[in-house]
């Protein structure tokens, strides 16, 4: 929440409206997947939390804080910013834990606390890791309430980057954009028809908005294993534990290289992440827990970001598509993030060339 | 734009947006009935705009503007907020109009002109006429700009409200709520049962959420004439040459009274609205134009605002429906407004009962 009440505005109304509803609180809480990796992560690592001072950050519906409570902790803050917060404080005070848990309705970087906290933990985590950009509350959180020695809930965070085969998605919005120009050519003829106004000027950034909307622009999709080629590619590494408000402000260009292990035609890419909950290496959890939203992980509500390509690469078994990823926030409202892919095909050692270096920058909405 | 900088930045979150794409602004121009009343009132009253100043307020892509020009206006201020404004002033380049037209990006609030206009046009109109408030914008500019005898393109403006006969949407409407109330039993057993965790305290919001999403909401339709029962009613007219800011903040307590021909169940209400051109009585226009968004009028894309009972009136013949109307602007957002109905059923005289006054209050979303 830096930046001025003008910002504050804008973001209340593009950013925390929807978890301000119950309805967006249920989805999270049945992802069994998201809810199963946290709550083992407590339940199974109770010893650590048992007397502890515990801050969980977006508190939400309170679940989290009322596991960490159930796990024995001494004292738990529970900040959320959303009129969430009051339904929150009255689900802690009906499962009997309002001894322990301190419902707040405040931004976590207003927060005002009596002292440090041994753990902080939070569900931060947007589409592709980074979207959303609550993670830099959690820093923020971080560096002002954690205890020298104590612990993040996840510990470390991860993106990966796939190549994703599945020609029939990528063709499916092929023809929605190329439906969505054909349109205008009937209305800049009825345009000229019935209203004698000559659009053509506009024709190109018609195109342009509509390309955006349906090519330069990832889609949630949920991947079966058998829509992903290769091995996906680890992006970027977050020690949750060390990383700086600097190094989660995107993704500098990252070099990536997949391989093809079947001949295949590439239609896009994806991205994932996975969220571990291990802790320190002075402090590691005596039973890890792995979150993963990695396409042969089974549903997650996060699912994977597909980016369809343009025109699809040709690869041959042996071959691979190379290339550097960058995520960059967007001017206009960071917690969105402008995803710029550069790529090119890779033969075998059979058809050694390679495909011409290609460039896009997608959008995330 | 009255009010701070946090105001303007949550409404351009929240209303602008979408009126800086060229799709949204294609829609609208896709609306041959919007646009042939306006392309009409124009130019088959040409010697209006003879050698007159016009304001366009809210040009977007430039088209009534354009159209003003062609009329043969000598100068047209054609105020736009958004981006739109750019693509606006090279449609009126490339129509040959930029000696006549000059696209000014500002809100009307902040505009300055070197003088009173003639004419004031805008196409200002929201669902049910009122939403978006883009109204008060309107009346600020005339009291600021219009010449004293100068026009307003519309020059009247007119709520109505309609019976609806529909119980197979109403149901469909009732369905869904049901069965989304029945999923939070599923998850209430699997949250005690995976996670210890009793929801109960919170079932009486989700409910609540869940009806004021599907019941206590109004929708979009294009009622079929065969969907509406006896005559809309009028709820509030708006001479646009006279009324204040003050008029034009809602609809106060508003009685109405729709009598029942045929023997009926009434599902619900609609709201649609109409626009005159006809200029003021001292200079009526030549060719008079009426815009209608009625049920009997065919397809625009303001369609009617329906708002279903939670239980059907039986109707009989000769009877009616009565009570009152109000909208009110919501507290969070002004450009939305909450209707709060009052309505009870009449028998006729054969079965004089009156059905107990009942009371609900919808959001327009
Ligand atoms: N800076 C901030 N301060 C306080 N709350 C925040 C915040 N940024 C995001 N939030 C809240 O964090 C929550 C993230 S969603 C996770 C909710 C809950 N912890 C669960 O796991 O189910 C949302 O409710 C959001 O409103
Ligand atoms: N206060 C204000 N100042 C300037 N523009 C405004 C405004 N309020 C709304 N608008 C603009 O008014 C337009 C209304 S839509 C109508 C567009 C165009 N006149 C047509 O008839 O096709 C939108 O483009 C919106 O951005």
């Amino acid at each position: 929440m830096k930046g001025g009440e003008e910002e504050k505005a804008a973001d209340f109304a593009n950013y925390f409206c929807s978890y301000a509803s119950l309805y967006h609180q249920k989805q999270m809480l049945t992802d069994h997947r998201r809810m199963q990796a946290y709550h083992g992560a407590i339940m199974q690592n109770r010893g650590l939390f048992a007397g502890k001072r515990v801050l969980d950050v977006g508190t939400g519906s309170g679940i989290l804080a009322l596991w960490c409570a159930k796990a024995g902790a001494a004292k738990v803050f529970a900040v959320e910013y959303t009129d969430m917060a009051k339904h929150a404080r009255k689900l802690i005070e009906a499962n009997g834990a309002s001894d322990i848990v301190e419902v707040i309705q405040s931004s976590v970087e207003a927060l005002q606390l009596d002292g440090p906290v041994d753990i902080i933990i939070s569900e931060w985590m947007g589409y592709f890791l980074l979207r959303e950009s609550m993670l830099d509350s959690v820093v923020r959180a971080r560096d002002r309430w954690l205890a020298p020695g104590g612990l993040m809930f996840p510990s470390h965070a991860t993106m990966y980057w796939g190549l994703v085969s599945d020609e029939e998605d990528r063709l499916a919005k092929a023809a929605e954009y190329l439906q969505s120009t054909q349109e205008w050519h009937r209305f800049k003829r009825e345009m000229r028809q019935y209203y004698d106004c000559d659009m053509n000027v506009l024709e190109g950034v018609y195109e342009e908005e509509q390309k955006g909307y349906y090519i330069l622009s990832s889609f949630w999709a949920e991947l079966q294993p058998d829509q992903c080629v290769g091995q996906g590619a680890m992006i970027k590494h977050f020690d949750m534990h060390t990383c700086t408000l600097e190094d989660v402000q995107g993704v500098e260009e990252t070099p990536f290289r997949i391989n093809v292990e079947h001949d295949c035609r590439v239609s896009g890419f994806a991205g994932w992440f996975t969220a571990d909950f291990r802790g320190t290496e002075a402090n590691p959890l005596p039973v890890p827990v792995l979150l993963s939203t990695a396409p042969d992980n089974g549903y997650t509500h996060w699912g994977q970001q597909v980016f369809y390509l343009e025109v699809p690469h040709w690869v041959p078994r042996g071959g691979a598509v190379e290339g550097t990823l960058a995520l960059t926030r967007q001017k206009e409202n960071i917690r969105l993030y402008d995803v710029g892919v550069k790529h090119r095909r890779h033969g075998n050692s059979q058809e050694p060339n390679l495909g011409p270096m290609q460039e896009a920058t997608y959008t995330m909405p």
